[in-house]
C-alpha cells in the first residue's frame, strides 16, 4: 500500500472504525417485538438498525442532515463529452445561490441542509452563499494526461474530510452526496471501469442526455484516458485509490470521497445517489473498506456505471425514479424512507402490547 | 361481456373518463421550462404530469390523502396457506383501532387519513373507530368451491365504491389501497394467475412468510382452487372479472377493486402497492381498463405475483423496499415522493430566470 501524503486524510482514513456490534443486536431485538411478521418492514427495518450501529445508540435519530453539493468542471469536455457547455456549471452554482434548482426545492422539503462548496469550478467570482475551497480551477484534460496532481486530489479529499468534521461538530447526523460539474459522468464512468474491473463499453451511460453515437464516442475517450494514465491492466501493483482519482477523477469527486472519509470518521450517516456519488464512494471504499458500513444507497441512477459501482460496496438503492439530474438530488428523497423507519421502530404497537 | 347485475358498480365502470389531455400537455410544456436536463427528473416528472391529468387542472395537489384498510377473512386459510392464525385479522383490527400498527404510524408521518372498513372479517363486535360494512363474515373455503356468491362480490365493491365516492366529495385528491385479511396473499395470487395468464408455481410467494415446503404446498391449493371453479383453461368464454373475484377472491379484494373503479370515476390518485392491491387492481383493470390511468405503483413487494399484476397494468413501482407487510404501508410510503413531485414542478426555477 502505497502511504497517504497528507496528514489530515491519512490519519481520518485510518481513525475509521466499524458499527457497534452491541448496538446492531439491541436495536434489532426491539424491531422483532413490533406488531409484524419477523423481517417485515425489510429495508425500513435494515436501515434503523444500522443508524443505532453507526451512532452508538438504541434510539437513533437523523434530526440535522445537510447535502454538500461540491462542485468542478472537467478539462475532458473539451472533448465534447457532454450534452451541455461548460458555461452551465457556473451557472447552476449562481442558481443554488438563489435556491432555484432542484437540488434546493426538494431539500427544503426534505428538511435537508444545502451546502453549495467550490472545489474545482472555473467561475472566479462566486455567488453568495457558495463557500471557496477552491484547489483548482477545473482539472486537466484526462484523455491527454492525469486531470490533476496526486497532491491536488488529497487537498481535495481534505476539504471534504473538514466539511465532515465541521458538519459532525455542528450535531449533523447525516451527510447526502451531491455534485454540480459538466462532464462528470465521464470521470465516473472512468473511475468504476478502473476499480470495479467492468468493461468501459458496458458502462458507459447517457449522462444529461447524449445521443447512441456520443455515447459510443464518450466511451472511446473514457478508454482512451485510462490507457493515456496507465490505468489499464494491473494498476493496482503500481497506483492506489488516490492515484486513480487523480488521473481520472475529479475535484468534486474528490471532495465528496473526503465527505464519505471524514463522515464515516465521524460516524455519520453519509447518502449516496447516482454515478457520480457512487464513483466517489468507490474512491472512499477502495481507501477503506470500512467506509461501506456508513453508506446508504437511495436513488439508482439509469447509468449502468452506478449499478456496477453499487454493486461492488454490496449496496441496494431502494429508489427508482429514472431520475438522472445529480446535485444530490436522489439522496436527499431517502430522507422520508429514513424517517419513516425511525417512527415504526418509536411508535409501532409490540405484540406485548397486543397480549399476545 | 357479461350484464353487471348490481347498478351502482355497473353505472360507476361505465362513467369512468380518460385524462385529460390538454391538461397532460399544458403540465409537460411546463416541466421542461424547469432548471434540469429534459427529463432529468424521470418519474417524478410523470407523476405530477399525470396528477394534472387526473385532475384536470395545471396546479395539481394532493394535500388531502387517505389509505382505506379493507379487513376480510378467508375460509381457505382452513388449508393452511398462511404462517398466522385466522384470529390475528381481528387482533390486528383492535391495533388499527389503537392506532398502534405499522399503517398507522406511516400514515401519521405521510399525513394519510386511517379508515379502516370491515368488509368480510369473521369478528363480531367491532372495536372504535372500524366501520361496519361487513357483506359476510369472512369467505368460504376456495379449495372446496366458490369463496363468495357473484351478488356478494358486487356488494363489496360497491362499499369501495361507495367509500371513494365518500371521500372524493369530502374533497380527498388520492386514497391509498390497504388490507387486513390473514392469508389474503392466496387468493391474492389466484387472480393474478388467472387474469394474467401466468402459471401459479411461477407466482406463488411466500407471503409473511412460509417454508419452501409450505409455498408449495400454498401453490398446490392455488391450482386446485383454480380448477374447482373452473377457472383454468379459456375461463373468458363463460366467465368475467367479478365471477373472478367471486371464485377466488376475497371480500377486502373486492372492497380494494371497488376503490379503484369509484376512485378512478371520481378523478383521484389511487395508489397500489403489494400483491393484495396489485390483485384488487386488477380486476378493476379488468372492468375497465381506464383505471390503470389513475393507478400509481409505489412499493414493488417481493411477491413474484405482484410483479406479474404490475406489469399486466403496464405500471412501475418505484419503491424497493423489501416489505411483506400489507395494511398499504407501501402505498402512503409514496406520498413523500408525490409530494416532491409536486414541490418540484411549483418551485424550481426556470432556465428563463437564468437569463437562457
Amino acid at each position: 500500500m502505497k502511504v497517504i501524503e497528507n496528514q489530515v486524510v491519512e490519519q481520518t482514513v485510518a481513525g475509521i472504525e466499524g458499527l457497534d456490534q452491541g448496538m446492531v443486536e439491541a436495536v434489532s431485538a426491539k424491531v422483532d417485538q413490533l406488531t409484524k411478521p419477523l423481517g417485515a418492514l425489510g429495508k425500513l427495518e435494515k436501515m434503523v438498525i444500522r443508524l443505532g450501529g453507526i451512532q452508538r445508540t438504541d434510539s437513533p435519530s437523523i434530526d440535522k442532515r445537510a447535502v454538500t453539493v461540491m462542485c468542478g468542471d472537467h478539462g475532458v469536455v473539451d472533448e465534447g463529452v457532454s450534452a451541455f457547455p461548460v458555461e452551465l456549471t457556473a451557472l447552476m452554482m449562481g442558481n443554488f445561490s438563489r435556491e432555484g434548482a432542484a437540488i434546493n426545492v426538494l431539500s427544503r422539503y426534505t428538511g435537508t441542509d444545502v451546502h453549495v462548496i467550490d472545489v474545482g469550478s472555473k467561475l472566479d467570482e462566486l455567488p453568495p452563499g457558495i463557500v471557496d475551497a477552491k484547489v483548482k480551477a477545473g482539472t486537466d484534460n484526462m484523455a491527454k494526461g492525469p486531470a490533476m496532481s496526486r497532491e491536488e486530489a488529497l487537498k481535495a479529499i481534505e476539504v471534504g474530510i473538514r466539511k465532515a468534521q465541521e458538519l459532525a461538530a455542528k450535531g449533523y447526523k447525516s451527510i447526502s452526496l451531491g455534485d454540480m460539474g459538466i462532464g462528470n459522468t465521464t470521470p465516473s464512468a472512468a473511475i468504476i471501469a478502473v476499480i470495479s474491473g467492468k468493461t468501459v463499453s458496458e458502462i458507459t451511460g447517457i449522462g444529461t442526455g447524449i445521443t447512441e453515437e456520443k455515447r459510443m464516442e464518450k466511451a472511446r475517450i473514457i478508454k482512451k484516458a485510462i490507457q493515456v494514465n496507465g490505468l489499464d491492466g494491473d494498476w493496482r501493483s503500481s497506483y492506489d485509490a488516490v492515484d486513480v482519482l487523480a488521473r481520472v477523477g475529479g475535484l468534486e469527486l474528490a471532495a465528496l470521497a473526503g465527505i464519505c472519509i471524514g463522515g464515516a470518521a465521524s460516524r455519520l450517516a453519509v447518502v449516496v445517489d447516482g454515478v457520480i456519488a457512487g464513483a466517489s464512494a468507490l474512491i472512499a471504499y477502495e481507501m477503506n473498506n470500512t467506509v461501506g458500513e456508513y453508506l446508504f444507497a437511495s436513488h439508482q441512477s439509469v447509468e449502468p456505471a452506478h449499478v456496477a459501482s453499487l454493486e461492488y460496496m454490496g449496496l441496494e438503492a431502494p429508489l427508482r425514479l429514472d431520475m438522472r439530474l445529480g446535485e444530490g438530488t436522489g439522496a436527499v428523497l431517502l430522507y422520508p424512507l429514513l424517517e419513516a423507519s425511525l417512527k415504526v421502530y418509536n411508535e409501532m404497537a409490540t405484540f406485548a402490547d397486543l397480549g399476545l
